[in-house]
């Protein structure tokens, strides 16, 4: 690819304890020995406002939060991030991985909260027109697992509180994105060991860049 | 009335200097005498959660704020007024009286930042449906006026840092809303001395009552 080509935008999402830090790193080894420049970024996040806007939605202090509110807020820290980070960097170039973006909202909100798909819809076309992640990995595996998994972290935040029923939605709407597009995404099974995990996304990866040249 | 009706929603708004204060204490004057249970709040803000959005919206330290993002956690913070203050307090029969609402929306990120009334109007149906004041005061006089009022004021924050165009834009905007919805807004000449203000905003505010009885 030419200096000057556009970069590409990929989404890494999945259920609690699904692994994403250790697939944020191999995606990241991959991407580095292709040689392609690339900011890792989060959400929701990603700029200086959006931790901050991420501070409020994380917080147990706003028990009585509406889910209107919470997709509000997390289209908000979407907007600063495509406005302040996404959108400069692709356009000059680099490539973003992003730890969660739309989908989780669709999944979170949407399946988790109960808030209609067609809701959250409006808004991803209202922030974002036609943007869409080029590539989309999932991190699939069965929420018992991933609970297990997630049980040793301290102090859960205001998501990691809900209860296996609210995880159960989540997992099956990632899914559900993903068989209805699966052009855009990959779903990598995570409930394997960890060396199977990376060698499945390093795998994929590669077979996805391989479509690009 | 009786005790079992909804309260009516009641609405102020006005460009920087036009003496917003002193209205509110005359409408609620107006309608304690009228032995109308008030609940007076503000926009953006009215909710504990309300009040921190309005801090990132007024903070200085935001310099890169978007447009889009200003919009959404304008309205973060009112789905949850209306969540948690507004709809309630209506339904149990309690007059609600705010300092700004979604007009202030069209006149500041409208016409003042430039955003489309067409975008502003959709997500103001996602977040309101077709909820909308049954009262909206506005509070007019010339920018040059209100700026000269205002400019007393310690430390203006990230509106009131805005130059002249934006707030004669913010003033037209609010005339304009007002000239195409006549029922439902009133606009009163702030830029009389404030005994006459009052006296107008008390004999609109009266005359409107009469209709509803």
């Amino acid at each position: 690819m030419s200096g000057d080509a556009r970069g590409r935008f990929i989404t890494l999402e999945g259920v609690e304890g699904a692994g994403k830090s250790t697939a944020l790193d191999t995606v990241r080894e991959v991407l580095e020995q292709a040689g392609l420049p690339l900011l890792i970024t989060r959400e929701p996040g990603g700029t200086p406002l959006g931790e901050r806007i991420r501070e409020l939605l994380l917080s147990h202090e706003f028990t009585e939060m509406a889910d209107d509110t919470e997709v509000l807020l997390v289209f908000a820290a979407r907007a600063q991030h495509l406005a302040e980070r996404i959108h400069p960097r692709l356009a000059e170039g680099t490539w973003v991985l992003s730890d969660r973006f739309t989908d989780a909202t669709y999944a979170y909100q949407g399946a988790g909260r109960g808030l209609p798909a067609e809701r959250i819809a409006q808004m991803e076309t209202w922030v974002q027109g036609d943007f869409r992640p080029d590539l989309t990995l999932i991190l699939d595996l069965p929420v018992e697992i991933g609970l297990r998994r997630a049980a040793g972290r301290s102090d859960p935040d205001r998501f990691e509180r809900e209860a296996r029923p609210f995880f159960e939605a989540v997992r099956a709407c990632y899914l559900q994105l993903a068989g209805e597009a699966p052009d855009r995404y990959r779903v990598i099974d995570a409930a394997q060991p960890v060396d199977q995990v990376q060698t499945a996304i390093r795998n994929t990866l590669r077979a996805w860049l391989e479509t690009l040249s």
